[in-house]
């Protein structure tokens, strides 16, 4: 790491390129064409665009050079679309034209089963070292920057959005959707990580003021000691979440073959997350748990939870699993029990986890004012340090409804969070897809697909506040 | 137990009823009237119902009577859906009028703080036992069949479809979905469970020829020795699937003022299960998947697990999944080996996981075919027991589509069973949903939405074999 006054900008020509190169570029369009330029234009990058192809004066309307050196301007990055064989003059070509940034897109290099690739690699890394090149991949989809629309990915990017999220990941999984996860944001795919790697991109988002919350999915790392020296100090500023995989023997050997990058044994890295106040997470269903919890709720304040639930069942399972993740059932003072067993039905007895369906069946007036009225009762207990509301997305037909109610509560308790938890009904129309983008920009509640992954959210929201407040 | 030649005639009136009456219903309709009425007659029950309640003469088109004893002819089942104070002479009622099965709609009862509730149960069940009435719930929404478009839930039912599914659950929570899961078939909510309990449920699905898969929502069992013997005799013929809840201290003591049903310790639980062959299920996500996999693949004969992936990363994923649920990765045989590698590019290993992706990208034949050839390939590897696939919804776009490849592949090989994980891609409108419906109703494949999921499904697939080998 240099100590100049933009200790990242090696870094920087990976997100915010003014222009790119796109090396083998093809007038191919459609389906099965995977096509980067194309794909650029589409995604709505506003930089320049210079394809280079000696077979073709014109691709999709953008003049195309036969060779880099030829491009009139200056050009920030070059992405190498070729196969693995015609990879190595071409990076040599980028340092005569000084093209400081380079991704090389093609795999067969140390991920593959034969000597050659090993070799290609090697001798990548040779060229660019000399020639002051940085290297992403080989072996990886690139970069995205969703603040600017743009992405060198060959799969077309629709997932894409201005989350304050910024990852780094050793896979093209995570630049698409898979469930209800959605990282990008800014993402960097370090591939083989041949050169540019996962401290580098953690680095970059340390420093970068429109991420708020880092994503790492890691195989392995080359030198485990910085690692933990840069990640400690950047979970000090912004919750890292990191999925490592490879946790088993075989499946370690089997992340080596796949992006040749060194591993160590499951148990001591789980002991550097921790040390580190690393966030670990276990499969992609949590990732995007996690990262909505994250990116949408205030961290929670104490392991204190309070429960609404319209379904009695689902307060049995949350407390088994605020047991199994390290949260509380918070215990209600007799004033808010009081205020909340002043409502009908008369035999009610107020407790926590809260079942309030016989309350919103029985009272007369409209359910939404029930609900809020819970709510507002069990938010207004010291004790409690955030909710887990169970209750339809049908809920937002009541009156008021439901994400109105939210609303109005996050707003009159800004620090706990609040997780939400829908089940459909038969308002099929009313989508609990909908409310969630709405109340997530908002930043007013973060909803969640099942009773598990909300509580584990919470649970982690609580972890790592604890964190900053012995070790910030 | 009767041993009569129907042992399950008692319960048959809750999923089987020719005239339903509904007594305490309503005219009102709309959001907020969960009106029984209105909502059996939506679902498209064709059998007769009879309004009951005094202050109408007539209830959305139908003749409403004062009293169920005017009702003219045969009543197989009484739904109540008053408060809890008026419901017990409702219930004398019912046994003059020689109704032989009532279900109990309102809570308040055994689940109440109050001792009032608990007296009103037990004198309900002791009217019950003297008139010969057997009671669902109280504090339930009732049964449902879908294969008659019957459902008692007060909520609108829309998430029932005719799936082999048998659920005896104790919320209303199943009745409709919540993340993936969709269960109904057949339900009954044994609410509180002061009369028809678990083990009915279970042994009436044990003779139903249209149910399959059987899930069980437990919170607790009055008597555990006759569970544990009824379960091991239907676990042998089949797969029982489930959710117990109440697994720590607090909960249990929650489940029991919620239900007022007894609980053991939940190490007990566990034993049992494993005893009896039931397939234990952690949360509703996974409850979800197993319920995909039982109903629609065949079990898997062994441990060897295929795994082909677009996605290298998900493969390092899949070994530490499938070491932690018990599969194994088959080791590929040389002459499987040399299929997959006489294809393009040349510098590839065919190793399994088999990361599929290189091969799509650089052979000239057109995707879909590729992606036939290999699943193909590794499903002729005799040590390979089921398949798992990742690989994007817009694989559909391919020639052929992949929806087509799996089901000639699921064809040629109808032992093993595949699980698909589609990720999505810019293709929006290839929705893996409709996917997964098109291919799991044809019984080719199983969709699921994470790797974690869809491994861990397979497994629970491995194990059930292997119980029915040893065991049945």
């Amino acid at each position: 790491m240099t100590e100049s006054s933009d200790p990242v900008a090696h870094i920087r020509p990976f997100f915010e390129p003014q222009s790119v190169a796109v090396i083998g570029a093809s007038p191919v369009t459609g389906d099965e064409s995977f096509n980067v330029v194309d794909n650029l234009a589409q995604t709505g990058y506003r930089g320049k665009i210079y394809p280079v192809n000696p077979k073709y004066s014109e691709i999709l309307g953008l003049k195309c050079y036969a060779d880099v050196t030829e491009i009139p301007g200056k050009v920030d990055l070059a992405v190498i679309v070729t196969s693995r064989k015609r990879v190595l003059p071409i990076i040599e070509q980028c340092t005569r034209k000084e093209i400081k940034a380079v991704i090389v897109i093609a795999g067969g290099f140390a991920d593959a089963g034969d000597d050659e690739g090993k070799r290609l690699q090697r001798e990548m890394v040779e060229i660019a070292r000399r020639g002051g090149v940085r290297i992403l991949g080989p072996n990886t989809v690139g970069s995205a920057n969703a603040f600017i629309d743009f992405s060198t990915s060959f799969v077309k990017q629709t997932g894409i959005r201005e989350l304050p999220v910024g990852l780094v990941c050793q896979s093209g999984l995570f630049f698409g959707t898979i469930g209800r996860l959605r990282l990008l944001g800014k993402g960097l795919d370090i591939g083989n990580a041949c050169d540019v790697d996962v401290i580098e991109g953690l680095e970059y988002f340390e420093q970068d003021e429109q991420v708020k919350v880092i994503v790492l999915h890691i195989e392995g790392v080359r030198d485990g000691r910085r690692f933990r020296n840069v990640a400690r100090r950047v979970a000090r500023k912004k919750p890292v979440l990191v999925l490592k995989t490879g946790r088993n023997v075989l499946a370690a050997r089997a992340a080596r073959s796949h992006t040749g990058s060194l591993v160590g044994r499951d148990e001591v890295w789980d002991a550097v997350f921790k040390q580190c106040g690393i966030i670990r997470v276990d499969n992609l269903d949590e990732l995007g748990d996690l990262v909505r919890a994250f990116t949408y709720l205030p961290l929670m304040k104490g392991r204190g939870m309070g429960v609404l639930t319209a379904m009695g069942s689902v307060g049995v399972m949350s407390m088994d699993f605020c047991a199994e993740y390290g949260l509380e059932m918070a215990e209600l003072s007799a004033s808010v029990r009081g205020r909340i067993e002043g409502m009908p039905p008369e035999w009610f007895k107020a407790g926590n986890p809260l079942d309030i369906w016989p309350i919103l069946m029985t009272s007369s007036r409209p359910l939404g004012e029930n609900l809020r009225a819970l709510l507002s009762a069990v938010m207004s207990e010291p004790a409690v340090n955030g909710i887990f509301l169970v209750a339809g997305a049908w809920f937002e037909r009541l009156s008021p409804p439901i994400t109105e109610v939210l609303m109005e509560t996050a707003d009159a308790f800004p620090d706990k969070p609040i997780a939400w938890c829908p089940y459909e009904g038969w308002l099929r129309e009313i989508r609990a897809e909908d409310l969630s983008d709405m109340l997530e920009q908002a930043g007013k509640a973060a909803v969640f697909t099942s009773p598990h992954g909300a509580l584990k959210a919470l649970a982690k929201l609580a972890e790592y506040y604890e964190f900053l407040h012995y070790n910030g």
